[in-house]
């Protein structure tokens, strides 16, 4: 029986209209993940897109979902306001979030964040190396010391972020970059990781490592618990009167 | 010759329309906190409060601000958007920020948390006695490993915030209840301060260890350095080239 | 099947000479902790103690603990140096360690952390009152916003520890103390958690929320993945090679 | 006048038997920082080496440091336990210590840390880039948001460390191996701060980017505040009778 519902959030506009990004997600990034992470049984995996009436989501699934995946980059502004306040309010009530590649940019990346995100780019087929910065993390669990993306779009430092709480990846690039590629954070009773890897014209999401370490991270961020959103009076002598 | 320009911004609500709360700060929190720190001349220090134009702060001031106070209680809603826009951007960028007791609700703590930085809270008198959890720093110079407040609001967790980067004063409260009531964190290349003292009923600012905590406060939060607001695309060989 | 292997060591001498502990833990308060740890059925549970032969550890427990309790307090210097090499080592391969109480002083936790792990004390029946500071976490699953302990040793701040990857319970005492309680911390690929509660006088061991986060803590502490023991010189080109 | 007592420390091998490291170093490592660091009139600046009497540190000097700088390699062992036992009690009570690359497995810092500290290694004439994590940190005032060394010895992750408090610069290497090479901690009331380039047969010390940040990591380091060591009882009502 599952015990995690699991929500793939795509943008799903690349796919639609660039070819050489069809031909590596010819049903979009999120079918991708969605397929391999539904071969697990402990998972119930579905999917939502930015076209969709209400971007796939409503306050039910919303409520209902324990970990949500965010892909996103040409539309972010058309994410609603709204949606997006709900969003962060389920993350702080102990929904897990795990932010994709240039979902660095979302409103709920950012909002939060506080900051604004930002890094160096550039498309060029850099070969990226991922190297472990926190062995024994589960979200590593099954990974070697390092991996290497053959092609990636490179993002550099400075990233702005708050400190993470954990930091479990870095990578370098052909240039010489270098990248906080795998970090996570609590917010709430939620938790948040961010997941660098992931450019649309590059086949990341076929990668045995990059699908396990995903597998590991909707693992890792299901819930353990929940927050009440309140601002309680607390009278004197409360606690012995419970 | 000073080096950092204080802004100390202050709701100014309470102070003109409650008796009780005029008889602690006459001429308001902010009148109070910017004459002590105005004794010391590496700082150069004004104040700004709701009800002025533009909330007393315009884009100069702003840009031109090192470290800015805020207390606020009532009247968040009432601080438009746009100035909370420029305010986050401007800390980014580096300016400090202290945020003071009740501005844990102001829009730009939130907007710099991204969680609801909500807590349990009481107004009944409270003994507050503050412990110092990490001696030696600058924040706390001349502290001792504890300090009194024979009178505060209780604060009580769960207070809702990200993790800080520093956590260097825990409080109790008569009611047994415990608070984070002093953190740090750093967003973009700015410095973050929350210190919960400071009911408007109450002496708080007037009291020597607040006031010594508050000018360490203003020296440690002064920029050391600044962050552009960019996301700059780097070809292939950018670094070799420069 | 089990997935951890469980060790509860106890140094094993308060409750053999002193007749008022004995009464609370009459097998030990390593009993009492292995025995309701072994009733689930993922966890196999034995106990060490000091005045066996090698203080009950020998190598090949040692590398096949997967989670190692530790209860000490007035013998931690006949500890064998030797034996917290070993520990040390194991812990930074991937072990976790959950160390209790008047543990703080033990030669292991002091060798992790590398600090002096100094407190503040009294034994005089305080009210203990745990508040949640993380939720959400693991270790806290099913544990509400805050318990109460009817009696307990004061431990008070400063406490001298790094600072925790993790602070998730504070805790107040009736003289108005505060003490970080629960904390946890990486080092290699080992998980610690030091949890404060666990005076010998007191029945504490037999409470439902001790126990609780006792259980959840050596879930969350099982490993998952290693750190080799390792210093490699890597020639250029190493990668390709690979 | 100046506000801080600084000590470089070096062991002082290299320079004396190997004529490569004597044409760039012939006064030591500790004579060219030493010297650089002595130009401003707010440190006090002097030096010690391993074969010194007392490895040149009496008990008068290590309690009237401010801050000490440590260089160390083919002769950690040599170091007598009781120094390190005296160095890390001065930093806990607030010392600051900055330990440059090779120091990683200095018996102090692996004192400090609790864990192996191991790494990566090559020396082959490396280009090294070290890319600002935290800008707007005080030890990175006047840096720019990269700097290259053209020639290092690579130091690549995974370093075994416990998380740093604060990472500020993260660096690459020709092989695509990347390091934390600036990463601070607190312990007790003491700063601590790692600094990896400095390789004995390059001219690293001689880099202006690198003696800015020496300098400015020893105004960071110096003391704002002391800890005692102590562990003290404290009956019922002290607080009150204080």
């Amino acid at each position: 029986m599952p015990n995690a519902n699991v929500i793939v959030w795509n943008e799903y506009r690349h796919e639609r209209e660039m070819p050489e990004v069809a031909k590596v997600y010819p049903d979009g990034i999120h079918s991708a993940i969605a397929k391999w992470l539904g071969t697990h049984d402990d998972l119930s995996v579905s999917t939502a897109t930015l076209d969709e009436p209400g971007c796939g989501l409503d306050d039910e699934k919303i409520q209902n979902c324990d970990v949500m995946l965010w892909w996103g980059h040409m539309a972010h502004d058309e994410v609603p306001d709204e949606l997006v306040d709900k969003l962060q309010r389920r993350v702080l009530e102990g929904m897990g979030v795990i932010v994709l590649h240039s979902g660095h940019f979302s409103k709920i990346f950012r909002r939060l964040m506080g900051t604004t995100c930002q890094l160096k780019w550039r498309e060029a087929d850099d070969r990226e190396i991922l190297w472990v910065t926190q062995p024994g993390h589960p979200i590593l669990a099954g990974i070697d010391d390092h991996f290497i993306l053959d092609r990636e779009e490179m993002y550099g430092e400075h990233f702005d972020i708050p400190r993470p709480d954990e930091t479990i990846l870095i990578s370098s690039f052909d240039g010489g970059e270098v990248f906080r590629s795998g970090c996570t954070w609590r917010r709430g009773a939620g938790k948040v990781f961010y997941f660098q890897p992931g450019h649309e014209t590059y086949p990341t999401y076929h990668d045995a490592n990059i699908q396990r370490i995903l597998l590991n991270a909707v693992r890792w961020a299901t819930p353990a618990g929940a927050m009440r959103i309140e601002c309680p009076n607390k009278p004197s002598g409360w606690l012995d009167k419970e």
